[in-house]
């Protein structure tokens, strides 16, 4: 019995399609069933016969009736729907780790919002949101926006040596993304060597798709040759220009060796992490692996991360010829990961200037801040040792007070200073060296910050000397 | 030898550095070999002694140099690079499809830009792009920004029916980067069951990540379920409301048979791309799988790639809660991959109501542009007949004049006129009744160009009877 409500906002066609249809499905009206014509019920509901005829084409598109010519309209089969035993629950919550609410947070992650050009990218975003550019909306090639991939070919000669021209460069959602794009292209008979300790995902992610992994420690001389697996097809994983958690920075004659070490076959590569290459304060930067690759088997990776912003999620990769013909080849007709319009915005922060005027302005900032927390540091410096060089945005800090890690974090966070762990950076176990390590960030702190900080981390780290060794 | 130059804006201490670097590459200072002291060579060039412990520290912190206490700095094994037999070519351009420039293109990617909300948009950036807020620059959580997954799974439940938390929403840089993060987090032993044809590249992209692949295939009745793999751990894609490129809407009573078939296995899931939905024409849309499945076995795909614009490269995916688990332990610890500005900006214009007015006015403007171009062919409805429901972007035309696919697009491109195929969407052979079928896109043209390209494919397509059938 179909009884028309009167619920705002509902049309007539619908109320009548949703009674027929949970009769249906209730089995009130059940499979070959004819239901009455148009006109009859039109006549009985005293509604339009075009209401009934909406109603009707309706639960003819959703299969629940059908249409025969001169005959009128039957109930089909639908089929009575599997319940669940036990409904599904609601959805967990997702886990957040709970932080205690500190004085002072050393994150690594930390960064200077403050000094961010906000007015810059704003007039930026104006000019290029533009009606008038017919490529606006659409998304970028596969590889990303030419002219920004021209930038950044560009930008990576003048400022790391690079040689590469914009075809070879890939832009990408983030370094996980890119990772993800050269697994994927990249066919499983490749093993892949990953430092340990390791900043990120790779070791997981290769190893997910399909691919052998090899962990390979690393130290002050940078990876270590020896232990490379001598197999003929093998991706090296490295970050030679400052080794993430440890600081370190390859030498130049291991540099060399590791090239040589992959021209021992034609189907080694490497895979050169230059994440933070902007962010090297007391020298020169020291030259890329690309830069001094002679043979075309150095992958490139670099990110917008901590140049420009961690939400902008943009990062790049250069890959030698034969690699990008694979590419080409095997990633075929997949989108950009990267909004175009962002894309083009970077385009013209880079395209004018701005990108090395900002990098160079937030060199001296950061520099200063570490300058700032090193400085801080002193009354605990009998007792700590940096490692590595001074580059971007955290000092790994080996302490020498009898702490291992747990009980430094746990001590510094007793006096309200979070410190962070190295250890969750190791595959498999600390190396003894590395036991009393934690790093340090700078990057979001103010100097008064910066200063609080080290002194409670010396009340905390060093009790019986009140805090001054 | 070392003589300075007067390279303008080379710093003295780079040149130095550059020069004893290069001496050291080729072999004229060798390994061993004692440098001068700092004093000295300061007074042998005329230059300062910190010119030159500039140049000293920057050789020693790239290792081509050390300092030896008291004794002065020694030049340290670089190694010789090897050379490429063949130095790396050029890196190829490209490859672009080179298109010939035609009157009209009726390509089923083509959008209206000039429908776009600008102004709103740009307002929206405004606001959001806000200096005191704390998160403006940082990446979101994994999932994606909380608020916007908020506003997704509101939109999802008033339109399509869909039943979630924000919980079980995770955002991502497009539904190929989606598909990728699932074929990454379910284990290997699930077979991934396609339909035949399809839009994207879900076969090669499962099949590369280890999974076993098996193409389905489907038609006015939807995914044929007879030839579904029997296995225990199977996912089945299927483009149910709208296939694309056929156009066919999954009947009720088969969709209920689907989720009876994936019923009989605790392991069986269907992924339900909805990526259309907004533009449905003719009817209310057909309820989505997700809302009338009772077991927890549905994993709905959508994008914004329609709805407000390619370039942004937004999509999202609802995962069921047993699939939430394994995602959440899986994925944990990658970065997003979508712009947190522009997260925020899209919740924006869901939060206050602008997306559902964008999108009721956007399926106006599309539906009247289909029915243009349905009315344009009327010259040709002896000779052509439409596959599918009122939906999309496109109409899928099956043309009855002698002519197969190749020949139909020929003719058309001869004329001036672009067509597009469905073939390179069939994984193998196309079936005889796909034979005669193209694909006519509406979205991106005006009504005269509309009528222009209809007149124009009648008198390629009829060509004997002067366009006039």
């Amino acid at each position: 019995m179909i009884t028309l409500s009167d619920t705002p906002g509902l049309a007539l066609y619908q109320d009548l399609y949703q009674q027929l249809r949970q009769a249906i499905q209730r089995g009130e009206l059940s499979c070959g069933e004819k239901l009455p014509s148009k006109r009859k019920l039109s006549e009985q509901l005293g509604i339009s016969v075009n209401t009934v005829d909406a109603a009707y084409a309706q639960l003819e598109a959703e299969g629940f009736i059908q249409s025969s010519p001169r005959r009128g309209y039957f109930v089909l089969e639908t089929g009575i729907l599997p319940q669940a035993e036990h409904p599904p629950a609601a959805a967990p919550a997702i886990p957040v780790q709970p932080e205690a609410p500190v004085q002072v947070d050393f994150s690594p992650q930390g960064m200077a919002r403050e000094q961010f050009p906000f007015g810059v990218w704003r007039r930026l975003m104006r000019t290029c949101f533009n009606e008038y550019d017919p490529h606006i909306l659409l998304r970028t090639p596969t590889q990303g926006d030419p002219g920004l991939r021209a930038a950044v070919a560009g930008y990576l000669y003048r400022a790391r040596g690079v040689r590469c021209t914009p075809e070879q460069v890939i832009i990408g959602a983030g370094t996980d993304n890119l990772l993800l794009m050269l697994a994927y292209v990249l066919s499983p008979d490749y093993t892949m060597a990953v430092e340990n300790p390791l900043y990120n995902h790779a070791h997981d992610l290769f190893a997910r798709l399909g691919h052998p992994v090899s962990a390979v420690p690393v130290g002050p001389e940078g990876i270590e040759l020896d232990a490379l697996p001598e197999v003929a097809r093998v991706v090296v994983y490295t970050t030679p220009s400052h080794q993430y958690p440890l600081g370190f920075s390859t030498p130049i004659g291991q540099r060399t060796a590791l090239l040589r070490w992959t021209s021992h076959s034609q189907h080694r590569y490497i895979i050169e992490d230059d994440y933070d290459s902007e962010f090297r304060y007391e020298s020169h930067p020291i030259p890329s692996l690309q830069s001094i690759d002679r043979q075309g088997r150095v992958i490139y990776l670099g990110t917008f991360s901590r140049s420009v912003a961690p939400a902008l999620r943009i990062s790049y990769m250069v890959l030698p010829t034969a690699l990008l013909t694979v590419f080409q080849r095997e990633y075929h007709g997949f989108s950009s990961t990267v909004s175009g319009f962002e894309q083009a915005v970077l385009r013209e922060f880079m395209e004018t200037g701005r990108f090395d005027t900002h990098v160079s302005r937030m060199r001296i900032y950061y520099r200063a801040r570490r300058r700032s927390l090193v400085d801080a540091l002193a009354p605990l410096q009998a007792h700590v040792e940096l490692l590595g060089q001074p580059a971007g945005h955290h000092l790994t800090l080996r302490v020498h007070n009898g702490m291992e890690e747990a009980e430094l974090l746990e001590t510094a966070l007793a006096v309200g200073v979070r410190v962070y762990p190295i250890s969750p950076y190791f595959l498999g176990e600390v190396p003894r060296e590395y036991r009393s390590t934690v790093l340090l960030g700078f990057g979001g702190l103010r100097d008064e910050e910066i200063l609080q900080g080290a002194k409670l981390l010396a009340e905390a780290w060093l009790p019986n000397t009140g805090g001054t060794a």
